[in-house]
């Protein structure tokens, strides 16, 4: 494909996704294809010969289109968001075309430099102490190993005496991360939560006292703000003193609800960060960020780099003493040039326009927990801070109970899913299964809301 | 920014990207910037207020270009290739507008099962055994991580016994990952090589012989086929047998070589590779894609699985025991849509299009090599037998030996990149300063390598 060819391609390429990002309402938000439909219609084999770019296109939108979940539909409301929006879109496209590998500084002073300045903003607009430093990488998974990884290096004495604190609501990356970093699974120690599914200080102090009596020691201490399940908030005021004191790693997964820190009036999620080690959130999540594009910020950069600093005759370059290069920040070598993204959103919205999408947000969640709580067939199944609700069908008298009340919901949730429009999805709390509704894109409104509750109704009802 | 706007931007858009590639070669390669020169052009706070797109671009032009490196540059022939194309470009489009992640089969079932067909032509591109399956990793160094922690895991007993041999040509990122994974880093076994850079099979035979006397535990082999300093190939049909003996993990790093495979003539790459345990190589450097995708292909995936797999109850879809879902077969628990790409460039291009671009590459290579053979005052440092040449500046009778040789082979260099339309970098072999020259971009042609010889030639007689 030349020049010519590529801009003509191109220009098409751009209708093709603006088409795309304007009838996105009307598609199915999940495919309706069953394992192995999309597969069965590609050829087993790869192509001898090139094809047109039209035909690539005609496939795109024949095979692959219709077994997608889109991500971006204004009825996702499961997991947490995968953000984009137009000025971020746009970063890619560029970013795509310069194809810059960004290990360097040398190899592009530019998206170093500017990583650096992003990085800075981002710690101005969540309130983070002069002394953080930050970093980008993939998913919060990788920040979350890598602070593990680190909080490993700096203990004395064999790993096989290390613990980790964990709760039970913390993000399955956590225990993975530990495991992958080398921890014996069964010193990955789970702490006990409150009825509010935060991580319980008092209960941290005593296994940390017990398990200093056995001679064991402990390395790190991971505390959720916002937890994955119910956006639960570890209370790290209190925790930070205990991992200090026992002389742990205290990292920080922030990966949700981090974003929601740009606002003044919920700067309070963050309180007590300035104990904590490391932090992780992700900007792709709730800043309008197309993923990856997860921030990763420390309070020791050099404890970072001697766990993950690595040299070789053929990286050197003349400016290696003067410069930063983010190769030595992370595992892998290779970068892309991920900050473009993240200035042209926070440029394009400014902070006041992404402080006021949040807000309307988290009014949003709060307006639908208003109703789920109002409701006398509904509970909230935990407090709803930020944009995220976990309610429970819970019809009372003479409706089902224990698991009959779970499958109930779960059933309610398929009927609410079903028609294709919306997409939610669950969880368990305190052995219950619950229905999520994540809030987080930029096309969340108010009428969409009350669509979902009005289907959550009607649902119910058929369901009773 | 509504639809309509960013139909219009993103139309602008394309036309800067096509435009940019267009020009590109009137560029210099490398930024001429000091560092902090991108910084100071930057706000140290972020903006209140947004600003409209036309302004973003303008300082895109005015500030971040000319700091950067231009990797897709026709002069670029530094390190290897971060590689892109224009249907490479044009798939980042649509995945940045979809914005999908594809953690799990339901998060996108067409994500998952594209990445399926793709890894499958790709093996059979490669020729691979059929027990080999593959996924899409964003690099080398991350896949090379992964392998090693499966390593890890397989061993029985404490990780403070075990090894793992590698060459003293090994990317850095083996000795980086196996340092991550928590190996002793004096149990990181370096193996010495022969006159070729390539890892002696008996040295690494005797070496794993006697730490088992000492009742140490061989965990892995990493063999390297094509090092990043001068394409080495390990003997990988001996080195098999010695691994598969010892019980040890045989890991095979072919990031920059594993893509010549494709080309039947070529295929004597990957001999012996049916004894490896896993592989990885990086279609993003020498197939046309851009980065990050890095291909990872294992003979056991259950071994993967055991270390990377991980659930939780809000992940969970009633589809999990029937499909794949490939968050459970690396670090991240988040995934972007890498397999179009792939599947953009394979079809554009057919199998038989990226032979003949990796065949004119050789091609080219080896023209260059014979050029600098047959020049007396040049020599070759090492085989060049896939389009990366290693040399130095050796004029023989009267001219400078020594550390004053190194010392004038790195003037040389700076000399053949100072007027800024070529760049080249360098690498140590056997103690001594050599120039390397990679080829692989689609934009290499015999005219640029000609001007490159022309180039290396004439300032080396200004030099002399």
């Amino acid at each position: 494909m030349d020049l010519d060819a590529f801009r003509r391609a191109a220009h098409t390429t751009v209708d093709w996704m603006a088409d795309y990002l304007r009838d996105l309402g009307e598609r199915r938000v999940v495919a309706s294809v069953a394992p192995g439909d999309v597969r069965r219609q590609l050829p087993n084999e790869p192509p001898r010969e090139g094809v047109p770019f039209d035909r690539i296109r005609s496939d795109l939108d024949a095979i692959i289109l219709p077994g997608m979940t889109h991500w971006g539909h204004p009825g996702f409301f499961g997991y947490f968001p995968a953000n984009h929006s137009p000025p971020s879109i746009l970063a890619e496209m560029v970013v795509a075309a310069m194809g810059a590998q960004c290990m360097s500084w040398q190899t592009s002073p530019a998206a170093t430099e500017l990583e650096q300045v992003v990085m800075e903003w981002l710690r101005q607009m969540l309130g983070l102490p002069a002394g953080f430093t930050g970093v980008i990488q993939d998913y919060a998974s990788t920040a979350t190993l890598v602070a593990l990884v680190t909080a490993r290096d700096q203990i004395r004495g064999p790993i096989d005496r290390a613990t980790v604190y964990v709760s039970p609501e913390s993000h399955s990356s956590v225990a993975k991360g530990a495991r992958l970093a080398g921890f014996r699974p069964e010193l990955v120690r789970v702490v006990p939560v409150d009825d509010r599914y935060a991580l319980r200080a008092d209960a941290l102090a005593a296994m940390i006292a017990a398990d200093r009596v056995e001679g064991l020691v402990p390395a790190a201490v991971v505390a959720t703000l916002g937890t994955t399940s119910s956006t639960a908030f570890d209370p790290l005021p209190a925790i930070g003193p205990i991992a200090r004191d026992a002389g742990a790693w205290l990292h920080v997964d922030a990966a949700f609800a981090g974003s929601a820190a740009i606002v003044p009036e919920l700067a309070w999620i963050l309180d007590g960060i300035e104990q904590a080690d490391s932090l992780v959130f992700n900007p792709h999540k709730w800043l309008l960020v197309n993923h990856d594009c997860s921030v990763y910020f420390v309070r020791h950069p050099e404890r970072l780099l001697r766990s993950f600093g690595s040299s070789a005759e053929y990286l050197k370059t003349q400016y290696d003493s003067s410069v930063v290069n983010y190769r030595d920040w992370g595992i892998p070598l290779g970068r892309r040039f991920r900050a473009l993204k993240l200035w042209f959103v926070i440029r394009s919205y400014g902070v006041a326009g992404l402080q006021a999408m949040i807000r309307e947000h988290v009014r949003l969640g709060a307006l639908f927990a208003g109703w789920v709580d109002a409701d006398p067939d509904f509970v909230l199944a935990a407090p709803a801070p930020v944009g995220l609700v976990c309610f429970r069908w819970a019809p009372g008298a003479g409706g089902p109970t224990g698991e009959a009340l779970d499958d109930a919901n779960r059933l309610l949730l398929e009927r609410i899913n079903a028609p294709g429009d919306l997409f939610l999805t669950h969880t368990v709390l305190s052995g219950r299964f619950v229905i999520r509704l994540a809030l987080g894109h930029e096309s969340t409104t108010e009428s969409v809301v009350r669509h979902v509750w009005d289907r959550v109704r009607t649902a119910a009802r058929d369901l009773a």
